[in-house]
């Protein structure tokens, strides 16, 4: 064919991370057929979901086949109902939405990606190391981008102290994906304040919310004040109620969020722009995976979603207290289920201790360096796994000797 | 804020047309409480779902809440089964497909606007009258679009056969959305060879191939020698199987489909290049969804929904006799669910043709300029109504006494 093709997917980074280590586990279990692998690696949930979100699901399915209960193409921003949900749901940390202020999704993925078709070319901020989406979507959009390192001196968590008064797009994650460090209100509060002083727009990714164990700590951007004039935020039910594979969430877009056209002769609203471009290419999620998504959320669903959460964060209690005893430095665990810490020689790197772990314990974790250079001697854990499983893993460690 | 917004949306059509409907239609039903509104208007199905599929669904979504049958994040391209139960449909029709060609979408929109992000700077060439998914998601990549006008004398299939040999990117739909006009064999494999021997990349819509009713139309664009060389299909389970609230379907890009880049160094496998941009921004169509789709892809599913789609077509070839009963011009409603005529006069266009029909019958159909500028003059039915609804409109349209 003669038609040009986009030119920046060339740019990509060629093996996506969790190819690479699925290649490297398959090999190893060619060779190891006797080994039970235990994976701490890919950020996917275990559990199965809450009965009331199942029942509610397969309600929503029966009614599917009945005249009186069946429902085809929905509102461009998801049933009105969940919406209300969602917005009950801010409330209860004292932030205010509006219901047109709340657009459903199919996850955060799709959305992270696709904000971009409504951006300019603006140089996106991200922080090194970091979920690779933010910087494959930017990168396959033809956006520069300038990375922010985060590192033990800031505590994964990068201020904007240092920067230019540039207008940025930024990403930011809490609790963050790879690391779980969470950040303070504080903290969130220097990023809101340079954001409006700069003109820069924060896109906040608040997938993991649900795991923040201090209620000190913000689980939204929009409880800074401030933010709804610069930020959009993109949540998921995915690691909050198990729905990776349900794929139901939503991103908020405040009506106040207004940016500059034609020069800066015209204020366009991001929220009008937002809900044209759902409009002309995204149908709405699953009107029963949308169903389910009210029970997750109804006090029912929270509280069996709860539990589940609590038995994910007893895994990553274990894992800290066992790297900690060891004398590695940790991040993360605390209100995230990721727990991201140093490799005990950064000679190698975090590759090299990706196939020591695989090779003498049959353990797999994610190479930090998989997330960003800056990553590089760093390792994560996922306690997304049984608590059988936690134990092994650990047990098998111990057995190595490994310290930090 | 002082970021910079994608200020292509700028040059979008304002008012999205079923806005505008839908607003006419409030106004109406505001001022005359006491009429029963008949919409013929937009495209949604009416009939619940085959009771195997509901069934089906049912099924997974109990299982999701037990451990041995709880499913999360599943393959880029979509369940295995599913995608099996894809090329064994197409092989009924004599097109071999690679399960590795088959990717699963949330309904056909998505893909349709989504396929953008691979492409480059083309030409589009887009008929008119047209889906208007094509024309704005193109407008909002800043695409060069150029138009080819669908009119009585091509019967509203136009033919390559004045086009210049240059490469560009063809949106072909077929049985049309809106005109109901369908290809033959002969008139596809004339843009075939015309996209193979200019070096287009054609995208080929088949969302309503299941209503079609002659064997021997082509339901796939891989029906004609050649297309695996040159085209990308998008098909959805919409039309075929009601779930425009479910959201499921599929598209196939071929392996063989390569594309030249680094100004022609080089040759690039569109196949990988989509499967990079699903891993990178999309997170797959719900596990629950997917079942359903393996289900009416079943001996019992293709039953059961060919029930309704030979409901929705006796719906079809009612209003098509009345209207050419009344000297219209009519094309569609014999291989697909819409019928595309000439309003009774051109003067005051397609949207008086609308009001007056709404204001002295209370029945809505969907203005022919909506669709593009050649589509002035002209007016669509939908058959997605109930029987009942369908004897009703044709008893009001006769009192009007209406003629083409």
């Amino acid at each position: 064919m003669r038609i040009k093709v986009n030119e920046n997917f060339e740019k990509l980074n060629k093996n996506y991370l969790f190819s690479e280590i699925s290649a490297r586990v398959s090999e190893f279990r060619a060779k190891n057929p006797e080994t039970e692998v235990i994976s701490l690696g890919i950020g996917d949930v275990t559990r199965p979901l809450a009965r009331c979100v199942a029942r509610e699901m397969e309600l929503a399915a029966r009614g599917m086949s009945e005249s009186e209960h069946f429902h085809g193409y929905g509102d461009v921003r998801g049933l009105l109902s969940l919406r209300e949900s969602v917005a009950k749901r801010y409330l209860r940390r004292g932030v205010s939405l509006d219901t047109n202020e709340i657009f459903i999704n199919d996850g955060a993925k799709s959305d992270l990606g696709n904000l971009c078709d409504i951006l300019g070319e603006n140089v996106a901020l991200i922080c090194d190391p970091v979920y690779p989406v933010y910087v494959d979507s930017s990168i396959i959009s033809g956006r520069e981008i300038r990375f922010l390192r985060a590192d033990e001196e800031n505590g994964f968590l990068p201020s904007p102290k240092n920067l230019p008064s540039q207008a940025f797009v930024i990403y930011l994650c809490s609790p963050n994906n790879p690391t779980g460090a969470t950040f303070t209100c504080e903290m969130l509060k220097l990023w809101v304040d340079f954001a409006l002083k700069s003109g820069s727009l924060i896109i906040f990714d608040s997938a993991y919310e649900s795991y923040i164990c201090d209620e000190g700590l913000p689980h939204s951007i929009f409880e800074i004040e401030g933010a709804k004039g610069c930020a959009i935020e993109v949540c998921s039910l995915s690691k909050t109620a198990g729905f990776t594979g349900v794929r139901c969430g939503w991103t908020i877009v405040p009506k106040d969020l207004c940016a500059k056209a034609a020069g800066g002769a015209k204020s366009v609203s991001l929220n009008s722009l937002w809900a044209r471009r759902q409009a002309t290419k995204f149908n709405g999620a699953s009107y029963i995976s949308q169903r389910g998504a009210i029970a997750a959320l109804s006090p029912l669903g929270e509280l069996e979603n709860g539990e589940n959460i609590e038995y994910y964060m007893e895994n990553a209690r274990i894992l800290r207290e066992f790297l900690l005893a060891r004398g590695f430095f940790v991040v993360g665990g605390e209100h995230a289920p990721y727990l991201w810490f140093k490799c005990p020689t950064r000679e190698g790197g975090s590759w090299q201790f990706f196939d020591y772990l695989l090779e003498n314990a049959g353990v797999v974790g994610t190479p930090g360096v998989g997330f960003g250079s800056a990553g590089e001697g760093y390792f994560r854990f996922s306690s997304f796994a049984s608590r059988e499983n936690i134990l092994t893993a650990i047990e098998r460690l111990k057995s190595l000797n490994i310290r930090g």
